[in-house]
């Protein structure tokens, strides 16, 4: 039975990763790794399958609309991993610990989510890679996660960026003092996000909440920018100490980071409320240029590891690699597997050990080395076919003696392998 | 709400994998990168959503009692991977093709099976790394098949491990001939594969099958050991020239390899019969030292591709990566997070610029460094402490200097950033 094209099989949402893409996907994975461990950060894998309570019975989480569920044989809800930070919270809850420990991980893996939006299926699998500091409260943290976020986009050999800083617990101070409701908090915290001021007010006005409170909350879609100015703005609205020392919390991390030489990758939105309403402290987004969506969302969660009966404090951040993959990929036609042979050698069988042994030594060299057994009498055939691939140097083994062809039908022909080697790696 | 000790919020059958463990496995997966590289294979990834039908439809495939299946919002039934070579083969069947293209692809990826037995729950997510050689039905591409089999396992540091071939046409030649029905060949490969020769009888008793060929197939489960015997013990069986061909073909691919140096890996089971009867001609399972299980398991496998409309021979294997592991990883306590960093940076905030600076350069220089801001007139007290739990080089910055202490208290003063790395790197 034909089952016709094999791209056309496969369901909305995913798609296969080509040679190409893979491996610059790889290659940024390993920047990642390497920056990351240099840092002390140590990486950790949580399993794909997960009980669909742990995603309920925590604050503040995933859309359980948009979770990959499926039963297991005991009846019981699982989901496929729908976030990264959650699952090592639960690990990391797990450790041994004394009163001053804390852990640094990393963590490269994919979450899967039902992205079905009216118009088009998004990617319903995406990689993840990223940090958690856990067990350290300090400004110190905060500025050490947001260097690294910087740090990475800037491995990646990505230039035009920004971070924008915030601070959830000024706004979340400001919905405690209004003492609004939880749905119209979700009303205002969806106009703030959306810098809609014009909706922000009609819903203010259905509201009971104090003017000098309303004045501040229709203030805050415009409060980014400049971070000395947008500081400086929101501190003279700020209604009591707890904003304030929240605010001077935020200037503290943000004049390390411009002491720490980041000042042009910085801005501060203190519009900027994240989906996941874990956060409890600095958030931070980032953003590339002419990119529309965030590249990097991270902040501090104290209350998280708590829920697995653990208490420590957390700050992190989660990059979105396929969204960078996008950004760096160049362009190519997916279905041409281009083969990057360097080296072909040719070889008759009774010559099998010796050209074997050559090729293993060319590929101890790093090139990239294929083999096949011919009649040598054929040789020119075949040397004339790579030639048309584009094969940079045919070996093949005539009399005891190596004989190296390249593209452009330059010949040189060595005695012993390691002239072939020394001749062909210089 | 505290949900308790998180490892016993995981469902059965998949497990955290903590940074000892990871780091192991990702160096392994490096090694094997590299050296499937180096003969020219690109890596692929296909997604992790498959339509079930795909693998309904392909004969000869995985039992669909354990693939982990899910509904589309479509309505159509979805799988989680449940295997690596059917999905690359309907992803290569969209490449672009000419005459005589041929594909070399690697993969890593994990695959998922819930392996409910009546005991137990075993790995319901397992990483398989392999490779796939399609368009060449030359005896070398076997050959070169194989041969990357055995250099995986050396490359991995595995010594005691041994090769064993088969042909699974020889088996299907005999059936062919021996009219059986499908039940019945099930039951006899069945008792060939546990090399039950007494079971295997009392079904063939059973059977109207020729006297000659119930005597080859109950032999069957005895044809292995030493090739050169197996082949000649084999051979004299033949009941027909296929069968006779057959052989000859596994005899060559032996040779060739034994002729390569590898004849110390190779063993011969023509009893051996993989579960996936896809296969068509040598195949071949690797086991290692006192590990109960296969740990890679491979052959070829012709009429897959057709299956998508294409027509490409193919060949290649897949490891289970995870049970490499199991056999190679030293034995840690999983609960313990230890820390690696090498070097400590301790500051006064005046000092941040140059002392973030400094252990840049150090983690350039491939050591693992953290940093921290301290009162610099608390620094001994910091320091003791970073020596009990072991920090090999503890850095602070005073008076423009840098002070290095190690964990054996011995103390150096640098002037220059420069002395110091190039004192620490000597």
């Amino acid at each position: 039975m034909v089952l016709g094209n094999g791209t056309k099989r496969l369901p909305e949402g995913v798609s296969d990763i080509h040679a190409n893409d893979l491996e610059i996907k790889e290659s940024l994975i390993q920047k990642l790794q390497l920056l990351y461990r240099s840092y002390g950060y140590r990486q950790v894998q949580t399993p794909i399958f997960e009980y669909y309570d742990l995603f309920l019975e925590i604050n503040g989480t995933i859309d359980r609309e948009k979770m990959v569920k499926l039963v297991d044989r005991d009846g019981k809800i699982l989901v496929l991993r729908p976030d990264a930070t959650i699952p090592i919270a639960r690990m990391v809850a797990t450790f041994d610990k004394k009163e001053d420990s804390y852990f640094k991980v990393s963590y490269f893996t994919n979450v899967f989510r039902m992205n079905d939006d009216k118009q088009s299926i998004t990617n319903r699998e995406r990689t993840q890679a990223g940090i958690e500091l856990f067990g350290n409260n300090s400004s110190e943290a905060d500025v050490e996660v947001i260097t690294l976020a910087i740090q990475s986009l800037k491995r990646l050999g990505i230039v035009d960026f920004k971070i924008e800083l915030g601070q959830a617990n000024y706004f979340k101070e400001l919905m405690i003092r209004s003492a609004v409701s939880v749905e119209q908090e979700g009303e205002i915290r969806k106009r703030i996000e959306q810098k809609n001021v014009s909706e922000l007010k009609q819903i203010l006005d259905t509201t009971n909440i104090e003017a000098a409170y309303k004045e501040v909350i229709l203030s805050m879609p415009l409060l980014y920018g400049n971070p000395t100015e947008v500081i400086q703005q929101a501190e003279s609205l700020a209604l009591n100490n707890k904003m304030k020392e929240e605010l001077r919390h935020l200037e503290e991390v943000y004049n390390k980071l411009v002491e720490a030489g980041f000042e042009e990758y910085l801005s501060i939105d203190l519009g900027m409320i994240n989906d996941l309403n874990y956060y409890t402290g600095i958030i931070f987004q980032g953003y590339i240029k002419n990119y529309g969506k965030p590249i990097v969302i991270g902040g501090r969660y104290d209350q998280l590891t708590k829920q697995f009966g653990s208490e420590l404090p957390a700050t992190g951040f989660g990059f979105y690699l396929d969204d960078v993959l996008d950004v760096i990929k160049k362009n190519t036609n997916q279905a041409t597997f281009v083969n990057q042979t360097e080296a072909f050698v040719l070889f008759s069988e009774n010559d099998r050990k010796a050209a074997l042994r050559l090729a293993d030594r060319l590929r101890e060299n790093q090139l990239i080395v294929e083999t096949d057994v011919i009649p040598i009498e054929d040789a020119d055939v075949f040397i004339k076919e790579l030639k048309r691939r584009g094969i940079e140097t045919i070996i093949t083994i005539q009399n005891q003696q190596f004989i190296c062809v390249n593209k452009n039908d330059e010949q040189v022909v060595y005695n012993r392998s390691e002239d072939l080697l020394k001749g062909l790696l210089l």
